[in-house]
């Protein structure tokens, strides 16, 4: 599926229907906010929780409660809930020409360091999705705690096409 | 003040006068940096603390020092610096097609989990004066600390006319 | 080297050479992510870390294990990576036309309060190349914990020239 150039063949919603991934509802903000905001080319998302039916799928730290695979998965699912809140917002992901930036906060408690690992669960599944060639900028932060009590927050900012 | 269509009557500036909010003086940098910067139509803004007179209002942190009560208002005071650095960047709030972006630090000890609360009173003031049609997307994260001790940092990205 | 109208002579290039800078190796993801994206006229860099070498220079957390002047040699390392990475990018750092956006988070450990003072060490840096009239804005933020262990991560958004 990768081409002799090293971008994917097919668009990112091709993508999707082939790694089998239904896109979860889309997120239901917490306070007077919106989930998605479009201005000019560029469509900034809220930070996403790990949400599975508007519930978290995880609770707790990195570092305390979770290991890293319960993290990445967490990541996952919240760069799950992104996709979900851009497609609502475009119609199709195909709108999308590529990932601009990309937060990342995991809840850490004492001396954790692979932050990093815990949100390749995000960035690996966008780079399935986009392709090598649209990867984004990462920033990844240990945080004390964040909303609900869940380990991962993923925020992602999306150049579009009108 | 409410239209047929949901979108507020009149503009910034009058709802401001009709709550009977005189905007804070600016914001004073703590080192090298600015208040503001506008790139395009894109107005950026440096982290708010909660200052009146250039001096925090609150210190302390979420679940330890300060109850939610305590961390809502911080957040509005920080809120009310945006709109002060916003207006004397741009004359007038009228000039704001929206807010685009918010992201808000609350400094937590332990297991707080009521970041979106505290948070809330950064976003409901923005709302009430920019109105629902306006609402921006947000990012809240429970932080170690914050500059000077205070409970709450607001980032705040605004759309704006030229 | 300051005209009349306090802006710089010559240009960040020249200042560049003039401070006897020798810019760092550009910085190397640690995942799935690129250092620098640019949308438009902005260009996004990810959080860059105080890598020498491709290795940190500075490990633990401000308030513990490190003090104020190493964090400011922290951030400092961390901006002279964010400057490499943009000249990669860029070809010459002269195309930048200002810095729109700084993010400096600190990982600290108990009441630390000097947070602004160690992001100096990467503000002073780039109003040093850049000029005073280039200055960003900025948020600062004290977090649980950063990757690999490191004391401070800094995220830019520069404005660019075509």
């Amino acid at each position: 599926m990768v081409s002799a150039q090293g971008s994917l063949s097919g668009s990112a919603e091709a993508r999707l229907r082939e790694y089998g991934i239904s896109l979860l509802d889309g997120p239901t903000p917490l306070g007077s906010y919106v989930e998605a905001v479009q201005t000019g080319n560029l469509l900034f998302l809220s930070g996403m929780l790990p949400m599975i039916n508007h519930k978290p799928k995880y609770l707790g730290r990195l570092g305390k409660e979770l290991d890293v695979e319960a993290g990445r998965d967490a990541a996952r699912t919240a760069a799950l809930g992104a996709l979900a809140a851009a497609k609502l917002h475009l119609g199709s992901l195909d709108r999308v020409v590529r990932i601009v930036r990309t937060a990342v906060f995991v809840a850490t408690h004492g001396d954790f360091m692979d932050q990093p690992k815990v949100a390749d669960g995000a960035s690996d599944l966008l780079r399935d999705i986009f392709g090598h060639d649209k990867l984004a900028v990462r920033s990844v932060v240990g945080v004390a705690s964040l909303p609900l009590g869940v380990p991962v927050i993923l925020e992602v900012i999306f150049e579009v096409s009108n």
